[in-house]
């Protein structure tokens, strides 16, 4: 077992088999991270990878089971970062993932601009509230909310890390999408892939993932829709797929 | 009968129940005009509606099904702005569908400025190409290439003829969207609503909806999705009802 302080819990990510630590009350992941590491274009071995705003470093995680790239997470909040790095060390992947405990704007400073090849993003939703309508637990607070950076710090220090031709994945809330790929076209990265998240069928969109190419050329494709519950309110097979892996997976257990 | 030219014939606007003069070497209308009519938000009885592009005036005849507020249509090319009202006078929809044969950039002098309650358009899709790849057929190059007007014309004219908290809505490739919602930020038309069409399930959308308010707040709501086609080949439900009317108007015929 690792080392669990307060009430963490080393939870599974079965698709990936990997374990991670996490915390009903300082920093759980959510299904947005888990499908921003599945859409993100994961380099298979070459180049390197940067995720900003990386919590207890569960889109590293993730993607660490699909390349053999280096990945560098970037985190603020000093008691999520030591979650993620216990959780590295736990599945024995110190050798490919690094975290760094900082500010994603002194990113491109501390690891290289116009170097990396893909940069992954699961920023703060809301806008800073005011003083009393604010998330009263600090780490939840500073994850939800555009305390410690906004959604152009995220995209601008994307661009920096990128060089060209690099890949820049998000996921946001609709409510955000035009900010976002107006953001990313000031800054260099031209939005090539779009994919809604709809909770079921007939509901409007609650989550939008999307890909930019730096100095990319314009030419936007809309994939086809994920739809996270079906009619019966369970997870879809796609969804099933992302989370727990396909079924020779399942069986192994 | 109507008086048709040459290779012109009467076709179905069936869930409307109304008749439109078509020809399929000078214009027929796509489901694209058909998805965008009935996507608008059209007020039922107060305000004017301005369909720009209107070619045979198919929008302006769907929409006339849904309100009894007064419709101008306004189309560039002599011969097709014929045939629209050649359809609106056998429909005897002289009262309330006044066509126009102009340039949608005099639209908003001849109209009106901030005065009208919804725009539509369905503007060409394509940038004007080189003299050699154009179509050689001039009055479906004009109706599918940017070659009297420019996306940014027709964005331009629909915000000058839209009152405050009026609507315009539009139909486009998704390749284009980011240069849609630009513009319509530009002239002061925030994108609300936005709905993808996908050709059937699985594959990348290949049309979209979107509809903006002049001077709204930005709050954009990502509609589920629109499929043309099922499994079979066949158009679905939704579709079918859109083209031909819901079941009880069907068994009317």
């Amino acid at each position: 077992m690792p080392d669990l302080k307060g009430d963490e819990r080393l939870d599974y990510l079965l698709a990936e088999e990997l374990r991670i630590i996490q915390s009903p009350t300082v920093f759980s992941f959510s299904l947005d991270a888990v499908l921003l590491a599945r859409f993100a274009s994961v380099p298979k071995t070459r180049g390197s990878i940067i995720d900003l705003c990386s919590g207890n470093g569960v889109v590293p995680l993730l993607m660490s089971a699909k390349t053999s790239a280096p990945i560098t997470g970037v985190e603020i909040q000093e008691r999520l970062y030591d979650m993620a790095v216990r959780s590295i060390r736990y599945n024995e992947l110190n050798k490919q993932i690094v975290m760094i405990n900082g500010d994603l704007k002194d990113a491109p400073e501390l690891l290289g601009q116009e170097k990396h090849t893909l940069v992954t993003c699961n920023p703060p939703y809301f806008l800073t509230p005011s003083d009393k309508e604010i998330n009263l637990n600090e780490h939840l607070a500073i994850a939800r909310h555009e305390i410690m950076c906004t959604l152009e710090d995220c995209i601008l220090s994307s661009s920096k890390l990128l060089k060209q031709g690099g890949k820049a994945a998000f996921v946001h809330r609709p409510g955000r999408l035009l900010d976002i790929v107006t953001l990313m076209r000031k800054y260099r990265i031209e939005p090539k892939r779009l994919r809604f998240v709809y909770p079921k069928q007939g509901k409007e969109a609650n989550t939008v993932l999307v890909e930019g190419i730096k100095d990319g050329a314009p030419d936007l494709k809309i994939l086809p829709p994920l739809y996270v519950y079906d009619e019966q309110g369970e997870y879809t097979e796609e969804v099933r797929t992302i989370l727990y892996g396909d079924a020779p997976s399942l069986l192994r257990r």
